[in-house]
């Protein structure tokens, strides 16, 4: 394709997604959850055709050669799709954010100001290999009363569009506003620079992926851009803490998934209890299999670790690695999360309410944990009903992402002919 | 200076300001209202400096050629610096956004999260003639916990470098953090591409200005951008209005300040009413001295006023004139608004609730008025007690932008060793 057919594809798009937008903000909860049934049972009859299609993205990928993590990320089977088409239940299910009064307040002149919330109008979602993203992001984004419009990865492809196809087919039946959920059915490059620079038609852009998607979207998008960085995420052990307690918290914030943002990547131990905890933390870390690497005054208590380098304050391990560092206050421990954090969830164990208060309200980071596995920074587990992410960014939504954190809000005032000249109040 | 220079220092401000954040957000309510007026103080100690600065900017824009009204807009005298230094005061006197909890939810595994409203961080403002600017966005900035960083134009640069030091000398006296307000002291175009650029230290960039300079801004920003762009801003005359009340209404919101972008720059009267309610309208208009372009309905009705281009409905005129439509219903009004409005606001004058309530939930636009005049969309009138602007954005801030929209928000979250994997709670 030209980039000029590129852009005029993704154009009628937009325009397209645009109307179904003013569409889905009339329709009611019922209507909005019985078009997600129906887009659920659209996957489980279509069930044979996604197969196919990620079949073939399968072969594929293999002869592009992608390595077997890769190919499993790809892979979908029967029970897979179920699990999808379920996730569309559940969120059919949810509250609907939209329409709720989120404030009322009237005025000393008597204008009464009704702060509510609505749908925010287009999403662009912009994603990597995950076949289940197209699903997720577009159901979320349709619960909340938003038209999508979807740009998956090459790898995936032939999945997407049958994925795609089975929720349009069956939204359809429901009335799912034509244009409500769309997909650009080709990779080109040049549709990612097309849709951010589309504002015209797009409220907001997410591009889900690693670290150069979400660059090249930043660097292009004229339309807010919410990120979902990296999670470099810290514990800190409180002169105070309970040991134990602080043992089995970094146990299960590092090992419990290592490959997921909430996942912790450094421990920092107050230098008056390094001695007696290290060991412990130490022996539990060595039982998972987790590698230490530790500052010279870690390495002082634990001669068998391994060196931190600079590096290692700032790396993402993702894995079962983890850098540790002992430090001489809770004003070191707060300078140095404030310094590498890459602002998502940081946890203080300690039993000092005073402590675990300043560390809340002096660092700058999504979720501060006290005494709670970071692992808990998830829409899941907030009781959001599902997330469409974890936000890094600090503008409009934060931390975990949910179907409240899709939404806008607008203003609806009502009075009995106020006009700001008072002068004039009574006629000419 | 050469563009490594700008770039060097202003990466330098954006250092300081990042450090001085973090201060700012460990000041109490009460630190940062008596920097406040410590600030208003130094603005009335500093009248002559300031004074004669602005003589060097007006004298510079008489001989650049620079329009009466333009000069009129750059020129203080010791009245305006007064009323500058006053509202300096009144933000003072605001309650403090930072540090309210918003919410409060305990999860059935005991955890409580809290999320509480925190700084956003740094802002940077850009803006144009006006050199009040300096210190309004100054201070509400500070007053929410957060550094900026500001840019104004060529045309007032003397004026606001004495404005900005008198600022920091003043607030230094009682504590003001080194680098919390400053102001890139040259003008050079290349110092808006750095700062747009700087999203390491940069968390949030408004652009205060014409079209142009928030197109720029957009297109090159890394970081969030809030945008207040244009008002075009809308009455629909329903057929059951009181016609008294509407010719009140849209009078007032045409005439009282032609200039803003909350007055009214179109109206749609019902068809059904037309015959009866144009020629009032025109009378009112006419007495104000208002030009009417009308579409060939109009002018069937008011047969001297000016035929209407296509242009005009999407013209914002800030100025005596007026466009005026005809429409079948209240659908073809609401229709004609999504597709022309910016999205700032707009008024339904009407006694019927029903229609008003559609009108309400159907337009995307930031302040939907129902029999209350457009010009109420306003901070002030809306009780925030300051405004930096109206957002026509719908992320983030939408409509008037307070002290509670310059603030982001952060959870805390406390629990007695929850983690995540339950089958190992009790340990190994």
């Amino acid at each position: 394709m030209t980039p000029e057919e590129i852009h005029a594809s993704i154009y009628t798009m937009g325009q397209k997604a645009r109307k179904a937008a003013h569409s889905l903000s009339l329709l009611s909860a019922e209507n909005k959850s019985s078009i997600l049934r129906a887009m659920a049972q659209g996957l489980r009859d279509s069930s044979a055709a996604i197969l196919t299609a990620n079949a073939k993205d399968i072969t594929a990928g293999s002869s592009k050669g992608l390595s077997g993590a890769l190919l499993d990320r790809l892979r979908l089977d029967a029970a897979r799709i179920e699990s999808i088409a379920a996730g569309v239940d559940q969120v059919a299910d949810l509250p609907d954010p939209v329409g709720e009064s989120l404030e009322t307040v009237t005025r000393p002149n008597g204008i009464i100001i009704e702060k509510v919330r609505v749908p925010i109008g287009v999403i662009g979602i912009i994603f990597e290999s995950r076949p289940n993203v197209t699903s997720d992001a577009a159901v979320l984004c349709l619960k909340s009363g938003n038209a999508t419009i979807l740009r998956g990865g090459s790898e995936a492809i032939h999945s997407n569009k049958a994925i795609a196809e089975a929720l349009q087919s069956g939204g359809e039946k429901a009335g799912l506003p034509e244009g409500a959920v769309q997909l650009i059915p080709f990779t080109d490059r040049e549709s990612v620079k097309v849709l951010a620079g589309m504002d015209k038609y797009l409220d907001l852009i997410i591009p889900r992926g690693g670290k150069g998607l979400i660059e090249t979207v930043v660097s292009l998008a004229r339309m807010p851009v919410i990120k979902h960085y990296d999670g470099i995420c810290h514990a800190y052990v409180d002169t105070a803490a309970d040991q134990d307690l602080a043992v089995a918290i970094i146990d299960d914030a590092k090992t419990q998934k290592p490959s997921v943002c909430n996942a912790l990547e450094t421990v920092l131990v107050n230098k008056d209890i390094a001695e007696a905890f290290l060991p412990k933390l130490a022996q539990r870390l060595q039982v998972r299999g987790v590698e230490i690497r530790g500052d010279e005054a870690t390495l002082a208590i634990l001669p068998n670790i391994i060196a931190a380098s600079e590096d290692d304050w700032s790396t993402e391990y993702l894995d079962l690695i983890i850098s540790v560092k002992v430090v001489a206050s809770l004003d070191d421990a707060v300078a140095h999360i404030n310094h590498y954090s890459s602002q998502h969830s940081e946890v203080i164990i300690t039993t000092d309410a005073a402590a675990a208060a300043r560390f809340q309200s002096e660092i700058d980071s999504a979720c501060l944990f006290h005494n709670v596995s970071t692992r808990f920074a998830d829409g899941e587990e907030f009781g959001f009903g599902a997330e469409i992410g974890i936000s890094t960014d600090k503008l409009h939504a934060r931390g975990p992402m949910g179907l409240k954190e899709l939404c806008s809000y607008q203003y609806r005032i009502s009075g009995t002919g106020q006009i700001k000249d008072i002068a004039r109040q009574s006629g000419l």
